[in-house]
């Protein structure tokens, strides 16, 4: 029997929570100024994340994608194949929103499965 | 032991996703000019998603729905009332957003049960 | 064996569905008008649906957090770190989006376990 797991917890959030085979977990770039530069840094720290809950990007299973601006929508999506392994891209929702920082440009919550159960 | 199923997985996103029991999908009309008819061709899409991955509209656990005009809101309600089993309605969420193209009105990403555990 | 449990559900939604050990509910704030008043009592409610589903805020997982006005996000901030339980943030996005009504400055998507599995 396993409970929840939580990934450097704050007051505000954790980075990532898991519980029975599930992994919830937000990114927004760390670093970047460019769109280019900051969706490779969120995707870098998603590979990270998944790691540390004992997933990988194989595994994802429902990806919400905010962009603050859809002009940067292609840049994002080749950016995107490349990163997702052939054949186990997940449900996805991209919408425009306006984030916490006028600097970020990008935001995805993920859903990716961590174990068989 | 089951593990991740995917249903017309793309480089982009998969239609469907389902583990443990619960399936995630996001639905965009794929035909339709006026609200009315997105909204209706959106919810039969939904229709054969749920189908497809073993599951039904009595077993929908959330909603997270985008409209990109909540002038719209009320005839939304309206279909969605007649659509949904009485009863066995989701946990819902409507916001207002912009999505990936300017013809798209509405964009719902479910989650549903796809069998008892 | 369990299945899907609703809770108060109406022809447009269920206030909470639960199965397999998670939670998924919603809030929108049903009393106040500054934010602030807004906030406590979205939380308030949040406490009430989690008591109902068998669970409380230190299980929380995921929390999507709509605010229609950033300004707001000091004092969304500080309500936020004082109600959670030290040590158990769920893993968190907030956005800023607007809401069904021109009153509401607030609304949440929670995810939440609700028993060991």
């Amino acid at each position: 029997m396993t409970d929840i797991q939580r990934y450097n917890p704050t007051v505000l959030w954790s980075d990532a929570v898991s519980f029975n085979g599930i992994g919830y977990f937000v990114e927004v770039p760390e670093s970047g100024e460019s769109f280019r530069e900051q969706t490779l840094a969120l995707l870098t720290q998603a590979d990270r994340t998944l790691q540390a809950i004992g997933s990988d990007k194989s595994r994802l299973m429902m990806a919400t994608i905010y962009l603050t601006d859809f002009s940067n929508r292609a840049v994002f999506n080749e950016i995107w194949v490349d990163w997702l392994p052939k054949g186990h891209a997940p449900a996805r929702v991209c919408v425009r929103a306006e984030l916490a920082s006028p600097d970020l440009l990008v935001e995805i919550a993920f859903m990716a499965a961590t174990r068989q159960v």
